[in-house]
């Protein structure tokens, strides 16, 4: 086996590089969560992730991971018995029906294609069949990690209005935020389940929920039993930048200065780059003669690309035998 | 007021300081938690955290706070509408209360002074008279933080053997774990409750749960809805070194650390030490003639002291103010 | 022997203890000392450390110690058989001159008492019978690290402006700089000589000499031999922002940090907060019924305080056994 | 201009990128330099960076630069109007000569062609002609980084046996040390030089002499003035772990680091780690049909490889601002 001594290149689509900036953030001391320089951090990051998500609604941050904020996200809207309506279209969107069954969920599941984007025609069909309002909720993954898709939120919205249909929007964007262009207001979501480990350039170990009025409003008479991930235990001490229990001190230095990073070079930018280097990927891997897993151009994502291999777990030992560099595996059904 | 440039003096109660070795820990690259030097530092974290909790039995280790594993003790183990027995002791022992409730518990309290050790004498009584086996669960708080108690955990257990009685043994040792004399297994405890922001000597953002087979076998037939907190979902992963979903990596780079720490120092000579700082602060207090808000020797916490203060939030603040140094609050009722 | 796991307390007159901001910007990727990041930073460091000073003529900053900043001041100004004047009152006076006889300089010795200021009045005897001019450089410790002394460095400018002695005036404010007040144009100083351990709090490795233009003049015509510590290969790449060799690249981030704090905190506040520190410290000495080395009150160093003990290191030992705190040590014919 | 946020590609001779562990190690509190537990890491990295140099003669470590340590190996060996042979082959070597200028040295230049090794069989003439015994020091570089060629040290002595000829020989191993092969005793080099940003894989700012015992002897009797640089005033302290000024500390705690992983993975592996990359860099420079400097295979250098490029700069200018790559500059005469 070859010797490593260098830098490791983790190439995974997440957890990624710390950049250094960060984890210097994160190494410095915890303070005490109750007193005044605490404040101070938390409505600093309270109100800079806003502008991240871009929203003007509160955005709750958990010490957790983004299943953790999956969870929260239900837990805060919905009740036992409830219909969710999932998309068979990759691993992570099944595990969001697989989370909401073990909650006591109905999960109503629209067929795809893996590599393909939700199927948002059937999507508009079902709505306007549930006449009786059986749908309490469409979960969406905005980028879905497994097959390198990314969805179309404003259509899946667009969907919701044209059948005059009241289910929330809930979007999971843990790998979308920060790296391809997102709007949790403007594009009518309810709630964004995000992590801290991809877009955001933290360690894991935060999840968020952005919410909208909505949102709020459903979760006064959603009767999920939830404790730990109530928004309203939330909402009343964030409003002076505290929380209720102890918050990740440290993992909150590095979201102040992820946030600033993100605004020194401007979201617009940052997009930008991860659009051109996606190009230069997907160049890439047509030259070697490889095939792209999503076979449509506007639904490939610009965070990842996953490529059709035979014998790719082989590859992947290889290069990270030969040459230090994880790579992200196959994931369900694509293993 | 006082300009402040120095090094700032953290002595709450928790989170505690983080040594800089384990801070130094924390500050490096995130891996992949899919591969194979992930598992060689999830085995070493979970195999080392048994030595601390003193257990041959599973510690599970959740991306969250002491709050959510209060949560996971619970809906792992219980049912809606399960009885379980507090003991009105302390602001802590209250909140746990508060959150068994909010998951459809019901919750039978033993009254009890505030700066006193839990009435085991009434838990007794309690268990006795409990011939139809309501109570599903005791649940106490080792090191009580708001009043400065700690409390006689193998008393706890021969009231449960001495009533024969089979409700499962829960112990919040938040912030007694690595810093006063704990046993999981030796004192007979069903689930012990942790935090990494005491003790453990990390920021906080990772909860613990040690369980005995007992608690393990209680799960199999819990019906509190639960995901994210599911012990079943951890154990699997868990046994070749890796995590259901990500885990908080570069917090558990710094439990290795202070796991190390804690070893190289040896437990006894921690809890040594702890005992020796607390009896030199008790004797300042009385020294300066104040009281200590637990009037009994034998139940004062070698953790904290607790000091009765006519005035102390305007103490508190001239000395962040002159000495740059934080001291904890009175929490609930002894604000 | 006590079992030491906390943070040590380094009390000795330094290095004196890193702020964590300070350690941190040193823990930066080393970046290319010929590119155009660098010449940011070495501008920024050599801009901002004229402030420091207190001069708008050039700082020279050498990859060296305290030692070496001494040499360079010497060999830049100074040929082979010069006179150059010292005070004999304390270890780092001493020496001084030691260094100088090793570079085939001819040391005149004013007398004193370790533990007293320098004897201006003497210098200035010494000046004005010096008809002949033979001394080329009157050299004084501002602050005496030995003996908890402060020079009267204006005084000494006196001296040399009433005796119209034409002679170099080099101080070493080695352990005075960033603590008490300086000003190397105001005070007229030919070269300030400076180390990176004390008052600008970082870790050693970085030597300073502030110049004059006199000094400058100076160094045209001296002939001791130098390479390293030329003054004149360093003036051309400084003024872009480069050095003539590899400088200590990561000190240097740790010397814009440390000029940012100095600022922040403002000189005038840094000074004041030493005078308030210092005056405690001799109220405690006094309390204690001990001596304090210097019994001229305006002389006292504000520093550091030299306490008169008769086992001092077996004191020392016990205070580094029992509270692992480190004192400075009693030098040259102090111990 | 291409915005730069993601790491920097650091790939110039030097200072070379400087491990995350090392950044770490240095990153830590700055302790007495006269206390105990400084003499555990003054001797733990006076011992160890022997088996680095492969010599059982001491190496001295001085605060300063590699420039710095040339000086230092010529103050302690030479006397003023000495004669030393340079070999005018590359920068480097062309630098070696100015310095020993400026100290008033007798330079003898062999002629070579920049981008060859040196004349070995010039200098055995030129040793065999010198029956008066004049030249007192042979200087060569082993490894020039300018031309990336390494010179071959084992030859050079064979020179001066050959003509048992009493020269010493100095060695720049600035940037070959802990990259390519080197035998301090096995190859009989009097003085060699390094500094610590190259292969020891530190931020620049410590530099060093190992001595042979014909050295040490030589040093008894030089007269070139020296303080800072004295071995001398470095042995007797150095036999205790100390130093006779201040060290600087934390890089010592980098160096530290840097032997254990140099020794971790093996000084052999290290050099054969850097031959497997220096043929592949050679490989790609081959294919793209472009022309490395140096002609003769044995002698181009497995730390750099220096590449013929009609408009370098331009180039250079390009990958810094396409790709965030430093790349290094011809330098002297290749510029």
């Amino acid at each position: 086996m070859t010797r490593h001594v260098g830098r490791h290149f983790l190439q995974i689509p997440g957890p990624t590089n710390v950049p250094d900036r960060i984890l210097r953030a994160i190494n410095a001391p915890t303070i005490d969560h109750r007193g005044p320089d605490f404040a101070d951090l938390g409505k600093e990051v309270l109100s800079g992730i806003q502008g991240i998500f871009s929203t003007e609604n509160p955005v709750i941050i958990f010490p957790g991971s983004g299943t953790g904020a999956w969870e929260a996200a239900m837990v805060n809207t919905l009740s036992p018995g409830d219909t969710i309506v999932i998309f068979d279209i990759g691993h992570f969107s099944q595990l969001w029906g697989d989370l909401a069954r073990r909650l006591q969920l109905n999960v109503s599941v629209i067929p795809g294609e893996w590599g393909r984007a939700p199927d948002i025609e059937a999507l508009e069909s079902m709505l306007k069949a549930d006449t009786a309002g059986k749908i309490q909720a469409v979960c969406v993954v905005h980028n879905e990690t497994s097959t390198g898709v990314t969805a179309n939120i404003p259509a899946a919205r667009a969907a919701l209005d044209s059948s005059s249909h009241g289910a929330l929007l809930l979007v999971d964007s843990i790998s979308g935020l920060g790296s391809v262009e997102y709007h949790h207001d403007a594009w009518g979501v309810d709630v964004t389940i995000c992590g801290s480990q991809k877009g955001l350039m933290l360690p894991p170990g935060l999840g968020f929920n952005a919410v909208s009025e909505k949102a709020l409003h459903a979760s006064k008479s959603a009767t999920l039993t939830r404790a730990y991930w109530d928004w309203d235990a939330m909402l009343g001490p964030n409003a002076n930048g505290f929380f209720p229990y102890t918050p990740s001190t440290n993992l909150l230095y590095g979201l102040r200065e992820a946030i600033k990073m993100l605004n020194e070079e401007g979201l617009e930018n940052v997009f930008a780059r991860h659009a051109r280097l996606a190009r230069a990927c997907r160049a890439a891997v047509s030259g070697w003669g490889l095939d792209i897993l999503c076979p449509v151009e506007s639904e490939r994502s610009n965070v990842l690309t996953t490529v059709n291999l035979p014998n790719s777990d082989a590859l992947r030992r290889t290069i990270l035998d030969r040459f230090d560099m994880s790579l992200g595996a196959g994931l369900g059904k694509l293993t």
